[in-house]
């Protein structure tokens, strides 16, 4: 179950933090049945309906990256994010996608938004060979601006690569970092800030530093990591997987580590693009603040066995995606190191 | 697939209706795998990743509902109605729940506010025997009003009723309407324009001609039908079932009539509750509009033999849930006759 981890932020926020949190895990924990399967940590809630056949549900929204979309009225690539990031986190637990279902929300229905949306989950269904089963478009006057709109997304898999599950994470597996295809979904609260109201930047405008707009940038789609991955999965060299989303690398490569294990991340091994040294330059931020809000340029994170580490970093490369390696398991306490 | 309905609002408002509606379908179409078992108009996306056990998944928001939480401060029935609404969906295709997740997009993340709709979530997981998987909470400053949030729940479940897919209507089946708890999740913006700017009430004035509170009539929370139904869905009494939701039964009934049959409903079979003489009265709204946009006290309606229909009536009653025989099927050609 991650009821507790995705209210983690509130955690993070706020005084009330352990109260509240203690206080939702009781009301999740009183609500499982024999249909449940997951352990609390989870990137999906994993169940059951027929034995020996375990789903995974997830659910997501785009965030604030939406309001880029709004300012350059493009809408066809929020979507692909929502499907890939859902993907990616079922897969993390070791499923592959079968359905997907949308939430819109909008103050108007503007049917051209509405189309240029679903265009973006459909492509990214297909392109992940799951189905769009369904969807809820509300039109809620008083609650967005006019040409605003939420959107939330909801994947079911089922488990295809059960060796994930058991996240069987040994001193000295080496981390295979997967490169990003840029912020993802997630700092862009911080990413608007920096662009928009300090750099005085426009949608259209060049990025800094970048012959593409600012808009290319910063809707570049959130990737998915099933295509690249699957060999690996399939040849069973991989042990687990952190998808890299809200909290960062620090936030996220600790859910799949043993409580005796640590994380070393090496954070030379790897250049961070240009949008991340960017985000660091201009905003002078500490690294270790950019490590919680950004991916730095690794999306995904496989713990592999070091005799399987060439062959699974080979295959991902063959499949499309550069690959990391940003470290090694140590003893420890579950925690992730950012080293030099 | 329900992506087109769900879409129907859009083909209600706007010109550009048909062709929006025709693109949606093209683009939900594309994404069909071998997984999907729904057929168009179904009130959950029907699925499937073991031969002949079907699941089925539903999405839903709670609507404006949302903005009488927010003048009362009362946050724990919203959850009840997002739980109820999308089990009631899937059991009209003839599922039991297993699991549910939500997404709570909010402004700035309350935690009282937040453990109060998940308290609400949960305490519907528990009566409704599925478990609550997961969530999660999108903090989206430039989203959301202070103190306002979005709400909205994915349901999966199982077929354990089949014939209810199989839809096998026929002339001369009676039409069983179950009440509803009130407004149930639809009519808001038309019953707070009434209640709150025609009428100038308070949240905590009293409700026309009733002793309890607009905050106590507004907030009641959607039912569940699945405890009032499931004697006659185990003794196979019941050839299908119709949500009653956005649209109200013309809009909801249809959807599990075949081709060349009507429904006939007797409007005059029952009497709407208080709640909704009062919306009649004070509003001056045409009859045929008034059931266009609420269920006008009766929630779901199951559709039986009519040899069958006295003891299903019976089972639900003895359950906890008022019946009205309220018409019955007669040929046509899949349409809904308001009779009086």
């Amino acid at each position: 179950m991650n009821e507790g981890l995705t209210y983690r932020e509130a955690g993070v926020d706020l005084e009330a933090a352990g109260r509240a949190k203690a206080r939702l895990a009781e009301l999740v924990d009183a609500t499982r049945t024999d249909a449940v399967a997951s352990r609390f940590g989870s990137f999906g809630g994993r169940f059951r309906s027929t034995p020996g056949r375990d789903l995974v549900a997830s659910v997501d929204g785009v965030g604030t990256k939406l309001k880029v979309a709004f300012l350059s009225g493009r809408h066809d690539t929020v979507g692909v994010d929502l499907v890939n990031h859902c993907v990616n986190d079922i897969l993390a637990e070791g499923a592959r996608p079968l359905v997907f279902m949308d939430y819109v929300a909008c103050g108007r229905l503007e049917p051209d938004v509405v189309t240029s949306v679903v265009s973006g989950l459909a492509r990214a269904c297909v392109e992940n060979g799951c189905a769009l089963v369904g969807g809820e478009t509300a039109e809620m006057p008083d609650f967005y601006a006019e040409g605003e709109y939420d959107l939330a997304g909801f994947v079911v898999g089922e488990v295809a690569y059960p060796a994930l599950g058991e996240r069987d994470v040994k001193e000295g597996d080496i981390l295979l970092g997967l490169a990003s295809s840029g912020f993802h979904t997630n700092g862009y609260s911080f990413v608007r800030r920096l662009v928009f109201d300090r750099l005085g930047l426009d949608v259209s405008d060049a990025f800094p530093g970048s012959d593409r707009s600012v808009a290319d940038v910063l809707l570049t789609p959130h990737r998915s990591y099933l295509g690249y991955l699957e060999p690996g999965l399939t040849a069973g060299r991989i042990r687990a997987l952190a998808h890299i989303t809200g909290g960062g690398i620090p936030g996220n490569l600790d859910r799949v580590l043993p409580p005796d294990l640590d994380a070393a991340v090496r954070t030379s091994s790897w250049t961070p693009p240009l949008e991340f040294e960017v985000m660091e330059r201009e905003s002078g931020a500490p690294r270790d603040e950019l490590f919680r809000v950004f991916n730095m340029g690794v999306g995904m994170i496989a713990i592999v066995s070091p005799d399987e580490a060439d062959a699974a970093a080979a295959e991902a490369t063959a499949a499309g995606c550069e690959t990391f390696a940003i470290g090694e398991v140590v003893g420890g306490e579950g925690r992730v190191r950012l080293l030099e």
